[in-house]
C-alpha cells in the first residue's frame, strides 16, 4: 500500500472543484481511495463564520462564563453560541464542549477551527461531510473518498486522523466468522477501516503552512468481506457517553 | 510512504527472535518503521496461559456472575480473575470489563486475547511492550519500532490499531508553535503518530488466518518537531476516566 500527497494544491476558496484539482495534478487508477482533508471541503463548500454571525444566547453566555472561569481567561460566548448551533447534543460542557454534531460526530468544539482560515474567525466542518465524499466521489474515477479530520480521544494522548465522511467503500469491514490460524472463529472484529485510512493519510498531510490536505491511497484492498456504515456509534451501545452525561466536572 | 506486509512469517513460538525473522526477510532500510503485532510478541515471550492458572478469587466471582446475568451466558470467573492479574485498576465492570493494564494501556478484557492461541486458552499482552519495542530496535537496522494491538473506543464503531510499545522515535510529534497558512500559530496540534502508524499497518496486516503480523512502513518523515512519549493520558486529564469512576450500568 502506498500514500502519495498530492503536490501544489491552491488555497481552497468556496466554489472551487476538489475533484478537479486533485485530477489536474495526480494520475488517479480506478482502486485508489482518495482522503480530503475537512478544512478544504469546508472552505470550498464556503463554510467560513465570523464570530459575529453567533450573537450568543443565554445558554451560551452561561458556558462560556463557567469555561472562563475554570481556564482563567475570557471565553468568546459567541464562539460557544457557534458551537450550540453546529450540535445536536451537548455531551460535556466543562472542562471542554463536547457534542454531537449534526452528522452523529463526537467532537470538542464541535470541530470548529480557528486556525488556517484567511479572511475569517471560524471555519465550521462540512455541513454533511458524507454528502460532500458522494459528491467528490462522483467527479473522481476512484473506488473511494474519505472526508477527514484530527481530533482527541479518552485514554490516550494527541490527535489523530479519524474519518468524517466517505464514499464508495463501507466504513467497516468485519472479521467475523473467519477462522484463525488455528480454524477457530475470530470473536469481535469489526475494523473501521475508513477511521485507519484517515490516520494512514494524516501521517504523510502534515498541519500548517507545509500541510498537503489531500492524500491518494494506492493499492489498498478492502478484501472479500462483509461491510457496515455504521460508524458513529448510537448512544445505546455508547456507554461512555451515558456516562459523561451524568458527569459533572469538579473544579 | 509505503507499507509493505512482510511475507511467510511462521506461526510464533515462545523463544523466537522476531527480529532475526523479520530480517531474513525483508530488506529494510534504515529510516523504516516495522510495526509488530503484539500477538506474536506476546507469542515470543510465552505470554501463553490456561484458565486453570488463574483460580478465581471473590472479586472476580461476582464479576463474572454480574457479566453472565447482563449477558445471558455464562462468563467463566477465571478469565475475570485473568483480566484482574493483569490490571492495576478496573475502570468499569459492566456491561464489559475496561481496566488499565500494568503498563497504563485501557483497553477491555486488558486485551487478552482468545482466539489465535495454539495450545492455550489465552494470550496475555506483553508485559511492557515499549521494553519489548526497545529489544526488538535494538537488533534491527531500522529507524523505529512499534507494537500495535487492535481495539474499540468511545464514539465511534468498529476496532481500530493503536500503539502500545514503540522504540527509536516519539510517540507524539508537536506542530504547536508553528505558522499555519496565515502566519498565525497552530492550536494544541500534537500528533499520536505511533498510533497513526498502528492504524496504517493494519490496514495491510489484516486478521485471522490470512493475517501479516509484521509491517514494514517506508518513506515516513517524522520531520523537525518536539517529540513527546505521552501517550497513555493521567488520570487528571482524563474526564472520561474520571466519568465512567463514578457511571454505574443500570440493565
Amino acid at each position: 500500500m502506498e500514500l502519495l500527497a498530492v503536490p501544489d494544491l491552491p488555497e481552497i476558496q468556496p466554489g472551487d472543484d476538489i475533484a478537479a484539482l486533485v485530477r489536474e495534478r495526480v494520475d488517479l487508477r480506478a482502486e485508489d481511495v482518495v482522503c480530503v482533508a475537512s478544512t478544504i471541503v469546508s472552505k470550498a463548500e464556503g463554510r467560513h463564520a465570523n464570530l459575529a454571525d453567533f450573537p450568543a444566547g443565554p445558554r451560551a453566555k452561561e458556558i462560556a462564563a463557567r469555561l472562563g472561569d475554570i481556564s482563567g481567561e475570557e471565553k468568546d460566548p459567541r464562539f460557544a453560541q457557534a458551537v450550540l448551533e453546529e450540535s445536536t447534543e451537548v455531551i460535556m460542557e466543562a472542562p471542554f464542549l463536547l457534542t454531537e454534531t449534526r452528522f452523529g460526530h463526537v467532537g470538542v468544539n464541535a470541530g470548529i477551527d480557528r486556525s488556517n482560515v484567511p479572511g475569517s474567525d471560524l471555519l465550521l466542518l462540512p455541513t454533511r461531510p458524507t454528502e460532500s465524499a458522494e459528491r467528490i466521489h462522483d467527479e473522481l474515477p476512484v473506488e473511494s473518498v474519505v472526508v477527514t479530520d484530527t481530533c482527541g480521544r479518552p485514554f490516550r494522548h494527541g490527535q489523530r486522523g479519524v474519518a468524517i465522511g466517505w464514499a464508495g467503500m463501507p466504513a467497516s469491514r468485519d472479521w467475523r466468522g473467519e477462522p484463525d490460524r488455528d480454524g477457530r472463529e475470530l470473536g469481535v472484529t469489526v475494523q473501521n477501516v475508513v477511521d485507519e485510512l484517515a490516520a494512514a493519510a494524516n501521517l504523510v498531510a502534515g498541519e500548517g503552512a507545509g500541510g498537503t490536505p489531500v492524500v491518494v491511497v494506492r493499492d489498498f484492498e478492502f478484501g472479500d468481506h462483509d461491510g457496515s456504515d455504521n460508524h458513529f456509534r448510537d448512544v445505546e451501545g455508547d456507554f461512555v457517553r451515558q456516562a459523561l452525561r451524568q458527569w459533572e466536572f469538579d473544579g
